[in-house]
């Protein structure tokens, strides 16, 4: 097949756009009717370390790299708008790898109404996927940050935890791809831990992960004071909103949400569930604070919505103590990160 | 040095940001006010297929990528405004590759009023830039894309052609990265054929391009029907225009703008001067059709423009024919894509 055919076969795969996409691909930018402010944000995904194509179908990665991003336009509350495509591929990839990886990510962004309305593709020496997502909103004042916790104020999870990191184990029996990702127990007794059905709903937490876009925004509406999607894990994640909020978190293991399956892998590796989920990252969920006030405020705006399942989870509270410092009930965890958003 | 402070290093090598940008790195996301119309495009570099390390200084490689996404929002006649930046970098480099990289985008963003807003760093198994950039403009109406050339249209190009190919040829003794990279001449035959003074020119040409922002809202403010960036070389990036506007472009090689030193180095390598420019990509030159009413307006607008020296050449005309058609006085071209944007 021609390059030409089929750079115009994955726009067909991409579908609609929306009717505010004004030039869409095709040309040397997409033009999009813009709203009073832009939220952007940028995440990527390199093959060999935030995933491997093994272990995934070409669809599940590019479902995977661009939930990643929208989940952070879910951390601030914004309402998703488009998604940007840099995607770099090994030469000689075949051309299904390219469409599995287009399919994947244009279902996702049709299920959030985000087009993806630009992209460049290139050769590199192993494959990439970085997604630029755009959010808009009208007032920033609706937007939600890392910085806004105070002292007294409740944390909040949605729901639950330790799924994608017991999804991957059951894949490959490692907990994770970064440096601790030597294989820790043998891939059988991981896998005998649990029942197929509960296996294939963790591996979806591991392979198709869903972002909280609508739960964001409903949280950014009721009165979240700071937020973050748990994307290191959340001892990692909930220090950011400590670091940016100066201040301390107060957690407590038992409280935390586990998905159905995770105390069992856990198990089966040798480990404690509650560190389990609390060192498990790529959950997706979010991480809030919200004044005790607004509790109640917070739990009714979650209610029905499919991608706050179970619902709020309360895990802790803001603390004054050293910045950046999440305490747990079973001792003291420094912050312990791998990657960066600039 | 600890990762954390490394990253706050290179937010202050970022240096001030424009007041629009409300909220800037650090958080989940950024946020930008907005204006009418959004124009997003996306521009990837990797090393071993647009650069080698070797050949250049990190300050230039980061100058160069972001150059490369820039020039997109030129051939639209965009106002830029904001870059986000996704970095792959392998495990175990230097922190100088990483201050060096946003050093040379930096300096460069600031040169043309961008503000690089957000980012995501990563570790990959080979170092890669992907810029996506953001332009703002008030009226779509004022935009060109590449699909409005008319047959009679006149064909021009800004600058000069064939000096990034040379100074790429002057630093391998080779005339391209892709597939037809290899050496083709003895180094220092190529070395030879020009003094020291253009030998420098010719490696700035190519290490660190210009995006001609100015020129290309000139151009488009003062009538341009289409305009392309010149990236992949003339032949490819003129075939864009013709494909996109339904019609033909027949072209002068007699015509074009060689750059200072190009003649020389083209000879060294045994090749035709005019074919060596029209193949050569990555000038970054914006190559428009303009109604031939409108010739002596383009060329106002683009008196005494720094970015547009040494004014337009007036390289061909728009012509009915088979769509994509490039048309050279010494014959027929057909389009020889390598890379997509989507």
């Amino acid at each position: 097949m021609r390059e030409l055919e089929l750079i115009a076969e994955l726009r067909d795969l991409l579908g609609a756009h929306s009717p505010r996409v004004v030039r869409w691909l095709g040309d040397d930018a997409a033009v999009v009717q813009g709203r009073a402010y832009a939220v952007t944000s940028v995440d990527t995904m390199v093959e060999g370390v935030h995933f491997r194509s093994g272990e995934l179908s070409p669809a599940e990665i590019g479902h995977r790299a661009l939930a990643g991003a929208l989940s952070d336009l879910a951390a601030m509350g914004a309402e998703a708008g488009e998604a940007y495509l840099a995607l770099g591929v090994p030469s000689g990839s075949d051309a299904e790898l390219l469409r599995g990886l287009v399919r994947g990510a244009g279902a996702l962004a049709r299920e959030y109404d985000v087009t993806i309305a630009g992209g460049d593709l290139t050769s590199a020496p192993s494959l990439f996927l970085s997604f630029t997502v755009v959010g808009w909103v009208d007032d920033p004042g609706e937007l939600v940050g890392r910085g806004g916790a105070r002292s007294g104020d409740l944390v909040g999870v949605t729901g639950s935890l330790g799924g994608s990191g017991a999804g991957l184990a059951l894949l490959s029996a490692r907990t994770s791809l970064h440096g601790s990702g030597a294989v820790v127990a043998d891939a059988a007794i991981v896998q005998g831990a649990v029942n197929a059905e509960l296996a294939a709903g963790l591996r979806r937490r591991y392979a198709t992960p869903a972002p909280r876009l609508r739960a964001g925004r409903a949280l950014a509406l009721a009165g979240a004071s700071a937020m973050i999607d748990i994307s290191d894990g959340l001892a990692t994640d909930a220090a950011q909103i400590a670091r940016a909020s100066g201040c301390a978190l107060e957690l407590s293991p038992a409280a935390l949400p586990l998905a159905p399956g995770v105390a069992e892998v856990a198990s089966a590796l040798g480990q404690d569930p509650g560190a389990f989920a609390v060192q498990a990252g790529e959950d997706y969920e979010l991480c809030f604070t919200v004044p005790p006030e607004a509790r109640v405020a917070i739990e009714t705006a979650l209610e029905g919505l499919s991608d706050a399942r179970p619902g709020v989870s309360w895990i802790g509270k803001v603390v004054s103590g050293e910045p950046s410092e999440v305490r747990f009930d079973a001792g003291s965890q420094q912050l312990a990160g791998y990657e960066h958003q600039l």
